[in-house]
């Protein structure tokens, strides 16, 4: 049996009741590492600790070239996939599921928190987002803005947008590829500053008014554990937050209802310090 | 200080295991009894058993005459707010949040799976989806038909649409509230077949070809659960099955990408079986 498992947002102990049991009992346990984040309270030598066994690290290169061993483990004993936040949250690991089945292995999935739930915190209702984005980090060369003609078919909805933001982990450099050995690029996290830029530098080019710098957005960081935080303003206001660590992601705000503009309230940045002779405190 | 802790969409084993030390050190726990179900897998005694703590529960009258009370309690000491998936996920408890802010009463939120992330384990991917739908039920006067518009904007954009089912419980009938005295309904709950019968009458109605009996739809009930199924078929085939006990939801399937349809297929029903001639087995 294989188990994909969902960790939830926060920390080691952001796993189910369920989660746990299955892992204990698990033979093998591999924690999905490439679209992952271990830097926001998820350590591996707690889980390893809370599991009562090693945690194998599974990065994208490792999953795409042991599939087929990591699956033959599943056909004789129980082996744990776990990922952070849901299985099927941003990222899916439909991929993982299909070949499995087509191996005649028998899949568990237990659910948990994804980021595409979880964003609902800020008091944005859920059933009121249009699709959801990714915004690709841009490089000199490479600018691609589809995110852009799906944010203005929600935003003439008046239905919000989450935007993911890029993760870029063990990415091999080009220039080592050139040189035919791979090293590896630092884990690079799209900050929601990086994010706003570059929305706004698209926004630019294409002129069809989807959104400007006075446009009510929503930061959202480190959702899910102790060092959350929610910030909402302008685009304008949001790129002088210092927002801090990653995971960040962004909420592109559309038409709201009286309930979700009180539940944003609580979150707004105190609207004299923008200017800063008005402000006070 | 008020925890408000997601149970996910099975049992009462799907709580996190920070959602559990949470629960042990409240010195109230209350359920949230009028938008979820009890019906499924999550018994009262086994929540009880696992907190070893007396539950509350915690009806929309309930919840709407006493919340004052509930959240004074939660000035001097910690109270738990129990909801079935998560916090902000199908149904969003942000009047809450808000009244307890205003009242200047921290509130931490323990995330969970939802419904709104847990479909994507049918394959589709959860940022393929534009807004999602209510549909309610349908009386001989009220036939309100708003999601139609939402189904045919999302479906023009190629989207997948979640279509989130009516849940009656604890309603006063029509009836006892004449008399003055209430009488509650049994508790009712929108079947994927009510729910389909109900999307085809208003396209007749409209005519605006959005959809028809032909379009493929994925049936998923008791999400989450070991009674968890999930059939793929057009509408004509999925009004044949019986999906049994609540909890129904259905999604009416937009453009696919490859490994979204290698993932339906796996749900799909068996072809032949649909015409009784050439159903060979």
């Amino acid at each position: 049996m294989l188990y994909l498992i969902g960790l939830g947002l926060g920390d080691e102990k952001d796993i189910s009741l369920k989660g746990l049991e299955a892992v204990k009992k698990c033979s093998q346990v591999y924690l999905e590492a490439y679209t992952s984040l271990l830097s926001t309270g998820l350590r591996l030598s707690a889980l390893e600790e809370l599991y009562g066994r090693p945690v194998i690290l599974a990065d994208r290169e490792m999953v795409e070239q042991e599939v087929e061993q990591i699956l033959e483990q599943a056909r004789t004993s129980d082996i744990a996939f776990l990922v952070v936040g849901d299985p099927f949250g941003a990222t899916t690991h439909s991929d993982l599921v299909v070949r499995a089945r087509k191996m005649g292995i028998e899949v568990k999935v237990i659910h948990n928190a994804s980021v595409m739930n979880a964003v609902g915190i800020c008091g944005l209702q859920l059933y009121r987002f249009g699709e959801a984005v990714s915004i690709p980090f841009f490089t000199e060369t490479w600018k691609p803005d589809s995110f852009y003609d799906k944010i203005k078919a929600n935003r003439l909805l008046g239905l919000h947008t989450l935007c993911l933001l890029d993760i870029r982990v063990k990415e091999p450099s080009i220039e080592s590829l050139c040189r035919g050995k791979k090293v590896y690029e630092p884990p690079k996290f799209m900050t929601i500053n990086t994010a706003i830029e570059q929305l706004l530098q698209i926004e630019t080019n294409r002129a069809e008014s989807v959104y400007n710098s006075d446009t009510t957005c929503v930061g959202l960081v480190r959702l899910g554990s102790e060092a959350q935080k929610i910030v909402v303003g302008s685009m304008r206001e949001l790129l002088t937050v210092d927002f801090g660590p990653p995971l960040h992601c962004l909420i592109i705000v559309g038409n709201t209802h009286p309930i979700e503009d009180e539940m944003l309230e609580f979150f707004a940045m105190p609207k004299a310090c923008f200017n800063a002779q008005n402000c006070t405190d």
